[in-house]
């Protein structure tokens, strides 16, 4: 433990707090620790971690406070019980935006500073190379303690709206679990026919790769709000030959739910008189309001 | 134009079947062209293909006969006019297996040889390396044929099944839509705030190219039907989190539409027990009958 390193509390201990933990711990930071139920700090405390039985001790004993709670409700429980004067409150618990502006305006209320954070990693990735952090809130935190914050892995920090962190994360998060949801998609067709997922799956890491060219594209065609330029294959004939992937999904005994709402947007844009648009066209349908009720 | 190499006629001039027959010609074969409506082959004639008038001389010009016509229908439409015994049929128009398997007993039904195809590539993209079409049907005519067919791209032959291709063609595009959906909602969020598409565009790429390391291990969970094992975020846990992308886009004034019915099919394998699961486990759900009806 070297003495020089500014010390670090780390609020809550599940599987990411203890990873968050670790890498600051492995970084040479004298680490406190709490929990709210016991004994999830034993491998911590072993590893030169102070741990703690109250979050206020826990507070007490670091400048710089890592949050990494169950939900934003417990995050504001569990500060709440804390004397927060002169801290630096570093939100890593995942959230909305809007919880993330919400929880600044609460936590500076308390004479501390804060930045709400969004971690793009599970926890055996902390620490490691691919890992990257985004950071939003008071850039003068930022800038005093990235090096520390380092020791989750790349750090990026995205403004000083408390709630664009959360945004990008969820965007991000977004991204990932549509990805997610034509994988899945993609993996019971071919499992409807017996035929091998794992023999099949170096073809769609390549065919999906290879896909994510049309992002740089489409980002540039979002912020000019213009989606009929340069077009190739355009959503007129993308729409028409939707069905083929609802009708497939059907005959082979899949539920086409997670791609039904995609040919409606299609659809939807098209009959707006945007059939020449590239697929980037599609967030000009998403963005208008009432499309979806809980 | 090489007198050795094998004569191929094209049916259809869309934007596809031009690029085909362009990557024909470049490859030095004699190339004949048909389209139902005129003027679409002036380009390809300049570069040395014969256009005809009718499909029946097209496919009397050529033993290969490749077809890229609008839909399924479409090409049995027009193949019925014409006599194909003796002749090798190549559909790569875009159809479900089903399909695929009527029109190769169709075909053969004629004293003719058939291969159905999958293009995983934009017109722009034929005979380039990126480019690759799967190929189902007659072996022996994929094995006599596979390097004429190389002028397209890359060719992979998946089966005897005449289906095949367009499964794994719809497999593709399914995981390919399904990405699609997740890159406009990230897009449609960054945009709600203003804030630039193009300078997030580098971070989602790298992100969901990152998250296609699951694709490798959801396969082989797949195959043995265990979602269980050495799963680093379950999900419970993801099914939990699945709200704060529902709630933000709805902050945001940003339909969640394409993401919904993910989160519900997360919440039913939870509930159907399998809460420890990684994403894989979705697919299990998607194969249930009856949870989709149009």
């Amino acid at each position: 433990m070297e003495e020089n390193k500014p010390a670090v509390t780390v609020l809550g201990l599940g599987a990411m707090g203890r990873a968050l933990a670790s890498a600051l711990l492995a970084a040479g930071h004298p680490t406190t620790v709490w929990n709210r139920s016991p004994g999830k700090g034993v491998e911590l405390v072993d590893a030169g971690a102070v741990e703690v039985g109250t979050a206020a001790e826990a507070v007490q004993a670091s400048r710089l406070v890592i949050v990494c709670l169950l939900d934003h409700q417990s995050v504001v429980d569990v500060l709440a019980t804390t004397s927060l004067s002169g801290r630096i409150v570093v939100d890593l618990t995942t959230g909305t935006p809007a919880q993330g502006r919400a929880l600044a305006e609460w936590v500076t209320g308390r004479d501390a500073d804060f930045l709400d954070g969004g971690i793009m990693a599970i926890p055996p990735m902390i620490g490691e190379p691919g890992a990257f952090v985004l950071y939003s809130g008071s850039r003068a935190a930022f800038d005093t303690y990235e090096s520390v914050l380092g020791a989750f892995g790349g750090s990026r920090y995205v403004g000083a709206n408390p709630g664009f962190a959360s945004l990008y994360d969820i965007a991000l998060l977004s991204g990932m679990y549509g990805m997610f949801a034509g994988i899945g998609q993609a993996f019971a067709l071919i499992a409807s026919e017996g035929l091998s997922a794992a023999e099949f799956a170096p073809m769609l890491t390549r065919w999906l790769v290879a896909m994510t060219g049309m992002i740089a594209t489409t980002g540039a065609s979002v912020d000019k709000g213009v989606h009929n330029v340069g077009v190739t294959s355009n959503l007129a004939m993308q729409s028409a030959g939707f069905s083929n992937l609802i009708d497939t999904a059907v005959d082979q005994g899949v539920s086409p739910e997670l791609l039904a709402p995609l040919g409606d947007v299609l659809a939807e844009r098209v009959a707006d008189g945007h059939g020449d648009d590239s697929v980037g066209g599609i967030i000009e349908v998403l963005r208008k309001g009432g499309r979806w009720s809980r």
